[in-house]
């Protein structure tokens, strides 16, 4: 018998036809004779739904507030999944982020988990019941609701997965697995058996939307084995592991994320300290920052520019202006209409022409290189948006057709 | 500085444009120098998409798990009444009902408040916050979410008033106050300024729907003041006090309830312990029970009818024919389309004309009465529910034209 913590997005529970098949899963399962805790996202559109209603009643809704109407989202769903579950005669019980025992920090709306008091879910797991988990939220030591953020959900189930000693967390989605490129847009892409953490953890930094990145690290540090699979076909997906398959593919996959705006701080004065002042501010507003280009000095002036969040765009130029003291005039450019493309594989560090190949690719399309950046296992370009789709075409065929 | 509970409906709060409204009211109070905690409910018809939202995925959903879902509704509103009281710079925190200190039995659906742990909620005052608390719910002491049922805002709101021995508690709802019948119905209606609670209580369980009878006993028995007034009007309401102003009115008020259904159980044995047997497991159900006839006996046999509310007839029926033994067998009629109309007053007592000018008045539009039933300040006849409106107006040209 195993503990399987099985994880459905809001496009897996978005209908009452669509949460009768994800309770034929579960239900399945349980009685293959495992333990199940189910972890679930709001249903389909709720969370857009209800940031249009907050945006209804004020432009700028307080964090605090927007988590206690949020959270609502998940409520609904994993009590109509349990509803649909004891439909099947299988015992179910659906929890709260904070009847599940999810302990957060306190930054609303980009919580993180501190720990799980995992006492309650194991005593329903004692009594046989199958155990529903509202996703992306938790309790912060004042007793607020807190949410995650986007893509909370898949960290709640790896960090449950983690804290229950799960023998596998299944992350159930509307794709089959891992692919080495959006199969929607690449026809000749091919879906990966397996794949290593770090390479996964490459590609949900880099928009491949199949795994939020917190719960890649969080399976990677606590050693939990990921699968993510279809909730529509019942077939094998690809497995995210320590070690993957030996056969050694030179990359993994291309991806794009359009979901990236950069931003230009120009003629900033050259003196020690100001990169350290303005990451660190934007680390402060849990800004994420990617990619960081620092242009070599012209005179006594140098430019800054850095990738992020399109969301995040006025918060990062605000505190910027405000906590920057040097920066409070400076010209700002920003750039929304770019995409960051990239190619992701461990093989790729050992083999310096995979590069040139990659730019070729883009050179073929005609496609202007904004920004560079490399590591060890991917190597990234932010390019125009229109390009996107056409960059990794281009690219993916050059690397497997 | 007082310290006032205002409560508001699901309709006060439908919309963003009627949110807005009602953050202006709490914060005009607030503004006065008043202490505010706000009550609120559901908006508009949220509770009844989340129950048939419910009904898509099954027939009879467990009362645990709709619990669970429908405390998802109070969630959205406090969330969007806190953020639009903030829009207008007034500080807010809303609170769940678990937040709020609300511990309830166990009895899903239909939960009874034991106490409140009002801690929560007086610390937030002392930040000089107003307090926007969720209606309707708390939590057992499994730690799992219950409801207290339909109306169970009022009930919350009374609640709170009494722990925190608040000055008073304001119901916000779409009419002016209480009226001496339905004004939307009888034109001539006449506005209360003020009623007694044990006048109101009859009222209410009459089905005046204005004020939960389960809010008016608890304002009684802690001797919270109330008042019944208009979200949209800025009038004086309806105060609901121990003894109401000195003006002898003979009838307070005529009102209907088309929400009962007649049970009768015909050719019972007549044997001691039926009755008690029946509406013991009618009370272990949670249904409450109104009018109860026993017919005198025929033979060996007599007929036990009641009323109850729609809704609860499949349930009653087959907790007796399952727990009654006697009665496994016996020939169940039920009515549904059936109203009661009620004349409410403390005066009607030493005034034995009172019913007879009634049942004329019923008499004048040809209507035939099924049952009847009277206590010392009420006269309640079951009638046809076609009948129902065309009876209120003709009592109530009786008595106040």
């Amino acid at each position: 018998m195993s503990l399987i913590v099985q994880k459905f997005g809001g496009s897996s529970v978005a209908t009452p036809e669509k949460v009768a098949n994800v309770a034929q899963i579960v239900a399945d399962t349980y009685r293959a004779g495992n333990s199940v805790v189910v972890v679930v996202s709001a249903q389909g559109d709720t969370t857009d739904d209800l940031i249009q209603k907050a945006h209804e009643i004020t432009e700028k809704p307080g964090k605090r507030e927007m988590d206690m109407l949020l959270a609502s989202g998940e409520q609904i769903s994993i009590a109509l999944l349990a509803m649909a579950i004891e439909k099947m005669h299988c015992p179910a019980v659906s929890l709260l982020g904070w009847q599940a025992g999810f302990n957060t920090n306190s930054a609303h709306g980009a919580a993180r988990i501190k720990n799980i008091d995992t006492s309650r879910v194991r005593a329903e797991l004692d009594n046989n019941n199958i155990v529903i988990v509202a996703g992306f939220q938790g309790l912060n030591k004042y007793d607020d609701i807190t949410t995650l953020g986007r893509g909370g959900s898949d960290t709640s189930a790896v960090a449950l997965a983690a804290a229950l000693g799960a023998d596998k967390c299944q992350i159930f989605t509307d794709v089959e697995g891992v692919y080495t490129a959006d199969p929607r847009k690449v026809p000749n892409a091919v879906k990966l058996e397996s794949i290593t953490y770090d390479e996964m953890l490459e590609l949900a930094t880099l928009g491949a939307q199949v795994l939020n990145n917190r719960s890649v690290e969080m399976a990677k540090k606590y050693n939990v084995e990921l699968e993510v699979l279809s909730s529509y076909t019942r077939k094998p997906g690809t497995r995210v592991l320590e070690v993957a398959d030996m056969e050694k593919m030179l990359i993994r996959g291309v991806t794009k994320d359009t979901d990236v705006a950069r931003i230009s701080i120009i003629a900033v004065p050259d003196i020690p300290g100001i990169a350290f002042k303005v990451f660190s501010v934007l680390a402060s507003k849990n800004i994420n920052v990617d990619i960081i280009i620092q242009s070599i000095g012209r005179g006594d002036t140098k430019d800054i520019t850095f990738t992020c969040a399109k969301e995040h765009v006025d918060t990062a130029i605000d505190a910027i202006r405000k906590n920057v003291g040097d920066l409070a005039d400076k010209k700002i450019d920003v750039d929304t209409s770019c995409a960051k493309v990239s190619i992701v594989g461990a093989g790729m560090e050992t083999h310096p022409g995979v590069a040139a190949k990659m730019f070729e690719a883009l050179f073929d399309i005609n496609c202007n290189i904004k920004m560079i950046a490399t590591s060890e296992i991917k190597i990234s370009v932010l390019i125009d948006a229109d390009m996107a789709d056409k960059a990794v075409s281009s690219i993916h065929a050059k690397f497997f057709d």
